[in-house]
């Protein structure tokens, strides 16, 4: 079996459980055999490369570095869990401006180190902000960043196909557009159970309105719960579905499930938050979403508070306004 | 992508590290859509199930359960990593005796509710132990258990590789026989380096004696390695060579690396450890080991001291004296 690209893959954050995790996915799904493991933590860093050596892939071409000019030199895809985590006695506010420094750093890294980087996923917290000033500072297209997405829409799909009892593939098109967690928006409206559309079952026997809120609320409980049970934060989940992201951005299999990615639109401006896309050799495309007008109505509430995050970051100074945006990456 | 095969795959001690990557890399790799994940730790155990059922692998049916009888019925592969780990203040005695305790179990729920089960693959520490009181008590033929034995060469490859700066496919059969770490027998003989046998330049400038065994004792340090380098026990490596090996034992790609096996032939008589063989839908057959006088010497002593742990395990009483276990499993 060979590898679908030659093109250098930089995993940034490889020492931590995700960043090691979406190493070893990479190398499982042959996306490349040149992968470069990227962190400022050199000894696990260390210790991770040489355990995925020590896996035997074939062919394959395992670096790790700490210098981020020599990670990045001729990158061609990067995808990063290099965040700082929430530690005890940080605010929400605190573990904003650590990520969305970090992004900062990470966006003007790869301007300066690889310009010619053709896409780039980024998952730390609050992805759809760390995302957004990434795209910012680097310079690269809106089509060129992407964040993850897609986990609010897999656990919809995994507590629809707990409650009903039925495979998880019966599932379809089960969707959470705009921001994560609390502030998603779910459309129900494009799903269907077993061939039959969520929204006709919503509010009967079946599925009666409080299971439905209460569903909700256990999706938007996901991680929580991983946190509760595994003692750990999820870090399996988010490392695969970001590989699938960059898979799909190399060329590879499509991705099916909503991108977060950069909406200006006329009717969502300058941010970045999870739509229907595809995502293929050309980056990420936004497709119109589908939904009810109350669906709609949620995802402008969640597109609202996206804003008010947004406006936050800009008043620590970390991102300027938006009417300077273009100044420094003229693609916004 | 299709799945190789429907069969039943468990996953015992699926809530830890090696037993969650496990999961995941039997699920990346199409081995079976359903995978059963086992673990006495329940809340862990319905974490990781919740991960990987979040990952959304298409047509994966992943089922998880704290219920032995639940997990085995119909088991046709099992890999296991549901040993203890040493704690602090335990003796090695005390490991030893609690790992064997927990294969002897193991052995008896194979025995009582997978008597069907094709392949077993034991992985827990001392795993040339545990895994010939598995194959003892479940009985099973010889052929049907394997033990995890390949680290220690692809270590010794990753290490040769470094050394002589070349890419790690460049160094061809690097091969270590019998016990694993300080115990292993190291065959030089076998190797090749860029196409020249290791043999002959083992002594040379390119590879002084010194340098050589100064190789050889960092692949026995491989492991604490890890543990300095991670602040824990290497788990992605020996997860995913380990499912490695049941593909092949469920007619997947071929294994290329040692396997542990029950050698019983007049030379090495009533043991498990790590031999040259082949695995496939058939399970393992041994072949030959090749090498100098000097390394079976090596090989005789890595014997004897497999013995001596065995022996240790039946003055335990865990094991029977060898002329009784035909009693146990006529296969023997």
């Amino acid at each position: 079996m060979e590898y679908l690209s030659n093109d250098k893959l930089v995993i940034v954050g490889a020492a931590g459980m995700i960043g090691s995790n979406m190493a070893q996915t990479a190398l499982m799904m042959k996306l490349t055999p040149n992968i470069c493991l990227y962190d400022t933590y050199a000894p696990g860093l260390e210790g991770v490369a040489e355990e995925l050596r020590q896996c035997a892939f074939e062919g394959a071409n395992i670096t790790a570095t700490s210098d981020v000019a020599e990670a990045f030199k001729d990158a061609k895809y990067i995808v990063t869990s290099g965040g700082a985590a929430r530690k005890a006695g940080m605010t929400r506010e605190d573990l904003l401006k650590g990520n969305a420094q970090i992004a900062e750093q990470l966006g003007k890294d790869i301007k300066q180190y690889a310009p010619d980087v053709k896409h780039v996923v980024v998952i730390f917290n609050p992805a759809d902000i760390t995302g957004l000033i990434t795209l910012l500072y680097s310079g690269l297209k809106p089509n060129q960043v992407s964040t993850l997405a897609a986990l609010d829409s897999t656990r919809l799909r995994n507590e629809l196909a707990k409650y009903f009892k039925v495979p998880a593939d019966e599932i379809q098109m089960p969707r959470t557009y705009g921001g994560h967690g609390e502030q998603m928006a779910v459309f129900a409206s494009t799903c269907t159970v077993a061939g039959q559309p969520l929204s006709q079952i919503i509010g009967t026997k079946a599925l009666p309105e409080q299971e439905w809120t209460a569903m909700k609320q256990r999706v938007i409980q996901g991680g929580k719960n991983i946190i509760d049970l595994r003692g750990r934060s999820s870090f399996q989940s988010p490392a695969y579905l970001s590989i699938e992201m960059i898979a799909a951005a190399m060329g590879g299999k499509p991705f099916t499930w909503p991108v977060g990615t950069y909406v200006n639109n006329g009717e969502y401006n300058h941010i970045m938050m999870a739509m229907e896309t595809t995502v293929d050799a050309n980056g990420v495309t936004v497709k119109p979403v589908q939904g009810t007008p109350l669906e709609h109505k949620e995802l402008d509430q969640s597109y609202h508070h996206l804003c008010t995050l947004r406006d936050e970051v800009i008043s620590l100074g970390i991102m300027p306004p938006i009417h300077d945006w273009s100044k420094i990456n003229p693609n916004l």
